[in-house]
């Protein structure tokens, strides 16, 4: 039996992120389940479209089916909105660390780790959030982190197939390696004097390390940040994906606006 | 039966949300229940010392007994997180719109408006987020909102309890009057041109207005905008409740930094 860390996606349902799928990363869908007699609209038919261009199976079945193939593990699919559409899926591969660093760019770039962030629905939120801002990646640690299950996939809206995610054995050795090449290191750290809108993001690669709530940023990983920022709060901290929207549009309004 | 819009929360759980409630408002508590043999923490500790000074009602149950008593409606609470602390609450009370408007205040006064937005996890995570942002208060239409239920109230973290909701028959007039009484209405449309770091949150009583995701704002509320802003995306559109956090947390950076 798989551990859950390692834990894949073997399906994912809801229009949005299979048209995504589909359209992004054909390749990766081996089946395509429809709901019996369920109206086809815009979306389902491009599906549709997609599929036969693709030469991808497409079946028509019932919810109780679904219930039976899909129902494990995850909470059942009758309690969750699937919109009458599931594709079977391939898991998303991983992007190795030093193929991401090597790789030439003209502009700097701009990444998250997550330090124990293990909800999927966070998980999600954040890709989708990361791939609005046009983020280059993000990194999470092999252990105490969210394995890409349906749940992220469906939450991510298809973002999933654009941020590349990078798993690592050791957060502390990634984060070493990314100053040695240049790269500046700034960390959520609910103690910090600076407000997150006090330090510059432009013209420089960063990574922003984002912690599990209650917890926050491991102390090992706050003693290498170069940057410790908080977000001011007149109740509790932020939910972790809502942190980072805010610091990563942050960074977005500065490069914007120069 | 009482329709969906009009269903209210009757039991809370999780340790942060019974906390924030017994410590903020006491008398919506009518009993605590505690998992049988469970371990005080330090906040489960808190919680009964705080039930034997306002005279709460305590009782040790046992988790199918849980189940069988709160289990309706939502999802069955052995497939969510309740750590071991359940509370039977009286409803939180709505505001009313013209106490609100009326109420002398010495500061500028933010709120957000939300059209159409029906998802407890969105609400509750945006709840959380303007209390943390020292917002004023939420207005929701009477139609087409989401009730105030568990997952709200522990989406929010407590925060509900902190934030005034207030509910409208009508939000076209609540902006009419809003506008009368020399508040600047900003409404999220992805069509816009100008970004939402782009406009001056500063020395005025401001609302914004948030729409379903997909459907976005209603065109009547569009029209009577002072100023429509949107967040430049690489992807789709942000989740409304990042998208929520990214235009709060806009307009606390620049009333903080003058």
């Amino acid at each position: 039996m798989k551990k859950p860390s390692e834990s894949i996606t073997n399906y994912i349902y809801g229009k949005n992120p299979v048209l995504e799928t589909i359209s992004q990363n054909p390749k990766r869908i081996n089946k395509i389940f429809f709901s019996q007699g369920i109206n086809f609209d815009n979306r389902l038919k491009k599906i549709n479209e997609l599929a036969q261009k693709n030469s991808i199976l497409v079946q028509f079945t019932n919810l109780n089916k679904f219930n039976k193939y899909f129902g494990v593990g995850e909470k059942k699919l009758t309690n969750i909105n699937f919109q009458g559409v599931i594709a079977s899926v391939s898991p998303i591969e991983y992007l190795d660390f030093d193929e991401f660093l090597n790789k030439k760019s003209d502009t700097y770039r701009k990444v998250v780790i997550l330090d124990g962030v293990e909800d999927p629905h966070n998980f999600g939120a954040i890709i989708r959030t990361l791939a609005a801002a046009s983020y280059d990646a993000v990194i999470v640690p092999k252990h105490r982190s969210c394995p890409i299950n349906a749940t992220v996939e469906k939450t991510s809206a298809g973002a999933i197939n654009h941020i590349p995610v990078i798993k690592s054995n050791s957060l502390p050795a990634i984060v070493d390696t990314l100053k040695k090449n240049d790269w500046w290191i700034i960390a959520a750290d609910g103690q910090s004097k600076d407000n997150y809108f006090e330090i510059s993001y432009k013209d420089m690669n960063f990574a922003i390390i984002l912690g599990a709530e209650g917890e926050g940023v491991s102390k090992t990983l706050l003693n290498k940040a170069d940057f410790k920022i908080k977000i001011p709060s007149a109740f509790e901290s932020l939910n972790v994906s809502a942190a980072c929207a805010v610091i990563v549009y942050e960074s977005i309004r500065q490069i914007h606006q120069m």
